[in-house]
C-alpha cells in the first residue's frame, strides 16, 4: 500500500528515449500489489478493533477480489489463533460479481487473526482457454505444449511435497502415451491433476490484503446470559440485620429457579465513613446508615478487600462454589472511585487531584458536588502506577475465580486504559466478561464496545413505543454495531426506575421482561422487578428508599409477582436455540401501533418463534398480523402448525393473515412456535 | 493504534500487591491515544486512495471526536500541500453529538494531505465549571487560584511567542488589581484571554488521528468538460483523401461553435500492415484500406510516432496551438496494444508472449482471435522496462503539450501499473487528465477511479428507462463513488452505437445529448450524434461502415441535425454554475414513467435549474410534477418566477403542482430556471 507521507519522491529527468533505472521504492511497491482485495467484511475501523464472536460460531468472511484482464484467479483465507505461530489457509469460494466468501469455524476462546491472499492461476486460465478452443474445433497442439510446461513448472515449484512432484511426473508419462489431442487435453485437465496443481502448483502474482484483521472470540455466555442483580447486604430477610455471603447462599435456589445465569452484586468492598450518604441519598446519615457501596474504601481496605459485615474471603469463595453448583456465575462490580477514607489516598496521593489549599478534590458535576467520593486520575504522576494497580485489582478477583465484571461508568475513565486493561486481563483469562455500564452519547458507548467491553448497557430502558423499539433493536442487530456491540437489556437498575414501570402496574413489568429477554441475547433485572416494585422519588427515575443507601428486606412472595413469567421466559431462552442468538431478530407487520410483533429463527428454520407484545399496559389491544410464511417459502394461503409456548396448545393457522387479542389483565404477550411440517 | 501482529506479548506474573514495571510498548502506546477520533469523512478505503476535488473547491471534513468524562476538548485539522514541508492547522467546529467539522479551501492543483489532532482544553473546562459554580452562588476563591495557575502554565508553555507570554503576564497583573471574585473571574475569562490561551496555552493529551489522508486536486476541467471525438483522417471532407492535422484545424470552428471543450482523437500513430482489418472489421482488407488506428506501430514507428499521412510533429503542434486559440483542448488516446509490426517487438521481445513454436501470441478472447494486435505483458522480464517505457510515452506527449489522455481498456492492464504511472506523470504534470475507458464489472471500474483515473466512462449508454437513470445517477452522485469516480457520460463511441439510438430517430438523439450534458459534469459525443447517425451492423451495437476501418466524409449539414440542441446545452453548461457541479443532482416527482424530471442548483440557490425529458422518442408524453418550492423554504401554494431557458419566455407558476407536455416531434425536453424572487 502506498505510504503517502513517508515517501521521498525521486524526480529524475525522463523522456521517451531514456529510461530511468528502477531504483525506486514506489515502483517495487506497486508491482507487488497486482490483485485488488477490497471491501472485506467483517472489518471494524480498518482492523483497528476486533469484531466479536463466541466459541462455536462460524465467521463468514467476504471480499471483492479481482485482477486486471480475464485471467482466472484464486484466493484463500489465512488465519491463526493468536497463540499459534503459523498461519493456516482455507480456500475461498467465488460468489459472482467479484465477490468471494469463506467460512472460518471459531473453536477457541481468544483472539484469531485473519487476512486474505490471492493469486493468478495460470493453469485454470489455460484450462479455460484451451477448452473453448477445443470446443470450437480449433487445433490445440501448441496449447497442449503450453499445458505441459505448466505441469513442468509445478514440478519445479517449491510448494509441492516430494510425493506430489512424483505424481505430477506420472501425469506427464500418461500424457506421453496419449494418442490424440483430445486424450492429451483430458489428461492435462483431469480432476486429480487439478487437485494436484492446487497443492503443488506455483501461484503467480501472489497479493496479500494490506491488513491483518482480528476477531475476538468469547465464551458463549458473553452473548447469551440472563442477569439478576441483588445487594448482598439486603439478603438476610431482616432490614435490621446486615446480610452476609452466607445469606446470599441461602438465596441461590430462588435465583436459580427463576432461571437466571448470572448473579451480580454492587461493590462488596469496605464503605467509607467520611461524608457518607444517608437514606434516600441524604447528606445527613444516621449513625447506623450503611452508606453507598459505591463509596469504596475505608480503614479496613480498598478494592481488594471485602466489607467486613458481608463475610470473609473464605465465605466469598464458598459462595462462588455454591453459586456454581446452582448453575449460577457471580459477577462483581468494578467501580474505580474511592471514598475519602480509601487507603490509596495516603499511599498514592499522586493518583488524586488536590486543591490549592491542600484539600482533596471531590467528585463534582458543577454546581453539584459528590463529597462521599473522589476520583483517581490516569495521567501525569499517576501513569503508569494507577493503570497497573487497577488492572491488578481485576486480576486479583479473577484469581479468586470471578470471571464477570460489571464496570461502573467506564465512559468517565480514559478509553485507552480500558483497551489496555481488558487486553491484559484477557491475555491471562480469556474467559473474563466485562459489561460496560455507560449511559452516555452513542459515540462513546460504541467506542467502549469496540475497544473490548464484552457487553454493554443500552438505551433500552428509555425505548418504550413500538417505533422506538423497532428502530433501536434494528440499529443494534442490523447496523455495523452487530459486529462488536453486544447489548445487555436491563429492565431496570438501582439507578433507573423507568417511568413506564412507575405507572404501568404489573402488565408493564411482564411486557418489559419479555421484551428484554427476547429482543436481546443478554438481559438482566435488578431485584424488585419480579415483585413489580416501582415506588419512585417523586418526579425522578430513582427508587424511593433505594437499596443503595439502606438495607431492605424484600417480600419475594408479594401478591401480583411475575415470577412465573420470568421463569417461563428464562426456560424458553434455554430451550430454544432461536433465542440464543441476537442478530436474528426480525420485525413483522401487525396493524396496531400498540403491539410489537417480531420473530427469531435459526438458520435452518428448525426453531422459529414469534412474539406479539401489547405495549399498552392499561388496555386490551388486538390486531391482524402477517404470519411470515414466506420465510419457509410457503405461499400466502398455506396452513402452518402453531404451538402456543405459554399454554402448550397446538393448532393451525390457515393463510397469512391472522388476528390476536392481548389483554394486559390476563397476559400482555403471546409466544408461538411455528411448525411448518405440522401444518398439513 | 494497536499493532496486532507485530507485538510480542510480555507475560509477567502479577498480583494486586506487586506492580509490574511499565517497560511495555503496549502501555506506552495506549496512553498516547486518549481522545477518540473516528468516522472521518471523506476517507477512501482507510486513506489507501485519495478522494478527488478540483481547484477552488472547499473540502468539508468531519469526524467524531470525543474524550472520556465531561472535560472540554478542542480539535484542529492539520494539512499540507504535498510540496510543503510544514503542516498548517485550521480550527475545527463542534456540531453537536460528538461531530466536528472544518472546511479546507483547495487552491492548488496537486495533492494535499490532511489529518486531525485533538486535545483536552483544561482552560475551557475550568471556565465552564467555575462559571456554573459562580452562577450558583458558590464561593470560588480556590477556583480562581486554579485559573491563575492555568494562565501561568500558558506562560511557561512553548506554544506561545514572546509577545503572547508578555500579554499573559499583563493579564495576571490586571488580575492582581481586581477587587472582587467576580472581577477576577471576568478578568480570567475575558474573550481576549481566551484568544491568547488558544494561541499560547498548552494542549493536554494531544491525540492525532492514526491516518494521514490524501485529497487529489485536479484542475477544473477534470470535473467539467464536454468532449467531441473525431477521427482526424476523416476530416478532409473527401472519403478518398486521408485527412491531416491541417484538415482538423479547418474543423476547429465547427467544434468550437457547438460549444465543446475537448477534442479527442483515436490513436494518431503509425498503423500496422500485418493482419490489417478491412472495412467493417473484415479479415480481407483492400489494398487501400487504412486499417484500425488501434493496431499501433509499423516500420514508421510506434507510440511516440505520428501516422505519416496525418502530418508532421510540426503540424501536430500547430494543431495544439490552433485548438487552444479556439478554446479547445486536444485529448489523445493511450492504447497500449501493438500491431505485429510495432518496432518494440524486435527491440523488446521480452515484453511479449511467445508460443512454443516461436511465434508471437496474438490478442485473443478464446475462441475469438485478434490477429492484428499483440499485447505486452507487465511482469517477468518486462518489469520494470515496459512500465518505464509506457510512462515515458505519456510523458513524451505531455511534453509536446498534451494534457488529456483517454486510456483504452485500462482494466486489461495491471492496476498497480496505472496507479504508479498516473502518479509519476502527475508528479511532473499535475494538470494531466486521464479518462478510463473501462466497460467492465463495477468493482474494477471503481478501482481504476480510485487508483487515479481522473474521469471514467460509465454504463450510461445502457441506462435508458426512467428508473435505470435515477438509480444509476443516484449511485454516482450519492454513494461513496461521488468522492472519487467522476463519470464522463458519452452518448456513443466508435464502439457503441446504442440500441436506443438505432431506433429512436432524431428525438432520441436530443434526449440522450440533453441527459448526458446535464446529468453529468463531464460528457461527450463521438461525431455523428449531431447528425443523428445510427446505421448499425444488423443486430449489433456497432456502427455500419465504421470509421475505425475506413475514411468517412460526413455531411455535417445533414437534414434533421441537432446542432442547435447541442449548442444550446453547451451554452447553458457554461452559463450556469448549477451545471458545473455533478453531485448536486436531485430527482423530483413527475407522475409519468416516460418523463425524467430533475434539478440542479447551487448551494446558495442563486442558480436553480429544472429539466423534464421525455424518454419516449415516439410519443408525446405529459404529466403533473412538483415544483420543488420546499428547496427555497416556500409553502406549497407559493408563486414562483420561471424562465424557459430554451425559448427565453418568463412566466409564473402558482402552486407546487404544475403540468408539462413534451412532444418529441417538437422538442422532447424542457429546461426551466426558477427565480423565487421574481415570483411575486
Amino acid at each position: 500500500m502506498a505510504d503517502w507521507t513517508a515517501r521521498d519522491l525521486k524526480k529524475t529527468p525522463s523522456s521517451a528515449s531514456t529510461q530511468q533505472t528502477f531504483d525506486d521504492d514506489r515502483l517495487q511497491h506497486a508491482v507487488s500489489d497486482r490483485i485488488a482485495i477490497e471491501a472485506v467484511t467483517p472489518e471494524l475501523d480498518g482492523g483497528r478493533f476486533a469484531v466479536k464472536r463466541v466459541v462455536g460460531d462460524v465467521l463468514t468472511i467476504e471480499a471483492d477480489i479481482f485482477c486486471d484482464g480475464h485471467d482466472k484467479i484464486d484466493a484463500g483465507l489465512r488465519y491463526r489463533f493468536e497463540a499459534e505461530q503459523d498461519w493456516s489457509e482455507l480456500p475461498m469460494q467465488f460468489l459472482g460479481n467479484d465477490r468471494w466468501r469463506v467460512e472460518l469455524p471459531l473453536s477457541r476462546n481468544g483472539r484469531y487473526f485473519y487476512t486474505i491472499v490471492a493469486w493468478r492461476d495460470l493453469y485454470a486460465t489455460w484450462r479455460d482457454e484451451v477448452g473453448k478452443k477445443h470446443d470450437a474445433g480449433q487445433p490445440i497442439p501448441l496449447e497442449l505444449t503450453e499445458g505441459r510446461h505448466l505441469i513442468e513448472a509445478a514440478m519445479r515449484s517449491d510448494r509441492g511435497a516430494v510425493a506430489e512432484r512424483a505424481e505430477l511426473e506420472a501425469v506427464l508419462k500418461t500424457l506421453d502415451l496419449a494418442k490424440t489431442d483430445a486424450d492429451r487435453l483430458a489428461c492435462l485437465t483431469a480432476a486429480p491433476v487439478q487437485d494436484l496443481y492446487a497443492k503443488a502448483g506455483p501461484r503467480t502474482n501472489v497479493t496479500g490484503y494490506s491488513k491483518v484483521l482480528p476477531v475476538w472470540v468469547d465464551r458463549k455466555r458473553a452473548a447469551f446470559s440472563a442477569w439478576y442483580e441483588m445487594f448482598p447486604r439486603s439478603q438476610s430477610g431482616d432490614a435490621e440485620r446486615h446480610g452476609t455471603f452466607d445469606d446470599v447462599i441461602e438465596r441461590l435456589p430462588y435465583v436459580r429457579d427463576l432461571g437466571f445465569d448470572v448473579l451480580y452484586f454492587p461493590p462488596i468492598h469496605p464503605i467509607g465513613k467520611t461524608n457518607r450518604k444517608g437514606r434516600n441519598n441524604s447528606l445527613t446519615p444516621g449513625a447506623d446508615d450503611p452508606g453507598s457501596p459505591y463509596a469504596i474504601g475505608s480503614e479496613d481496605g480498598g478494592h481488594d478487600a471485602i466489607h467486613k459485615e458481608l463475610g470473609t474471603f473464605a465465605a466469598f469463595e464458598r459462595l462462588l462454589q455454591e453459586a456454581k453448583a446452582h448453575g449460577l456465575e457471580i459477577a462483581l462490580d468494578f467501580a474505580i472511585q474511592c471514598s475519602p477514607d480509601h487507603p490509596w489516598i495516603k499511599e498514592h496521593p499522586e493518583w488524586f487531584d488536590w486543591r490549592p489549599d491542600g484539600s482533596i478534590k471531590f467528585a463534582e458535576n458543577p454546581p453539584k458536588k459528590y463529597e462521599d467520593i473522589v476520583n483517581v486520575h490516569f495521567y501525569r504522576d499517576a501513569f503508569p502506577s494507577i493503570w497497573l494497580a487497577l488492572r491488578d485489582i481485576v486480576l486479583f478477583w479473577a484469581e479468586k475465580g470471578v470471571r464477570i465484571f460489571r464496570v461502573d461508568n467506564p465512559h468517565t475513565k480514559p478509553f485507552p486504559f480500558w483497551e489496555w486493561m481488558i487486553r491484559e486481563v484477557q491475555d491471562k483469562y480469556p474467559d473474563v466478561i466485562f459489561l460496560s455500564e455507560a449511559f452516555t452519547r452513542p459515540a462513546p458507548m460504541k467506542r467502549l464496545a469496540k475497544l473490548g467491553f464484552t457487553q454493554s448497557y443500552t438505551y433500552f430502558t428509555w425505548r418504550n413505543s413500538k417505533q422506538e423499539l423497532i428502530d433501536y433493536a434494528s440499529e443494534l442487530t442490523k447496523s455495523a454495531m452487530r459486529e462488536y456491540f453486544r447489548p445487555n437489556f436491563f429492565v431496570n437498575t438501582p439507578d433507573i426506575n423507568p417511568p413506564y414501570l412507575q405507572t404501568s402496574g404489573r402488565p408493564g413489568f411482564q411486557v418489559r421482561v419479555l421484551l428484554a429477554a427476547t429482543l436481546a441475547g443478554n438481559y438482566g433485572i435488578y431485584n424488585g422487578v419480579e415483585i413489580c416494585e416501582a415506588r419512585a422519588v417523586p418526579g425522578k427515575e430513582e427508587y424511593l428508599d433505594s437499596e443503595k443507601y439502606e438495607i431492605v428486606a424484600w417480600d419475594w412472595d408479594r401478591e401480583g409477582n411475575i415470577r412465573a413469567d420470568i421463569t417461563l421466559v428464562n426456560r424458553l431462552r434455554h430451550e430454544h436455540k432461536a433465542l440464543q442468538q441476537f442478530t436474528n431478530l426480525n420485525f413483522y407487520n401487525l396493524w396496531n401501533d400498540q403491539i410489537l410483533y417480531y420473530g427469531k429463527f435459526t438458520d435452518d428454520l428448525s426453531d422459529f418463534l414469534l412474539f406479539a407484545v401489547n405495549l399498552d399496559p392499561h388496555n386490551a389491544q388486538g390486531g391482524n398480523f402477517e404470519v411470515p410464511l414466506w420465510e419457509f417459502g410457503l405461499p400466502d394461503e398455506s396452513d402452518i402448525g402453531v404451538e402456543d409456548l405459554v399454554t402448550g396448545q397446538r393448532f393451525i393457522w390457515s393463510g397469512k393473515i391472522q388476528h390476536v387479542l392481548l389483554d394486559p389483565a390476563e397476559r400482555p404477550y403471546a409466544i408461538w412456535r411455528l411448525h411448518p411440517k405440522g401444518g398439513k
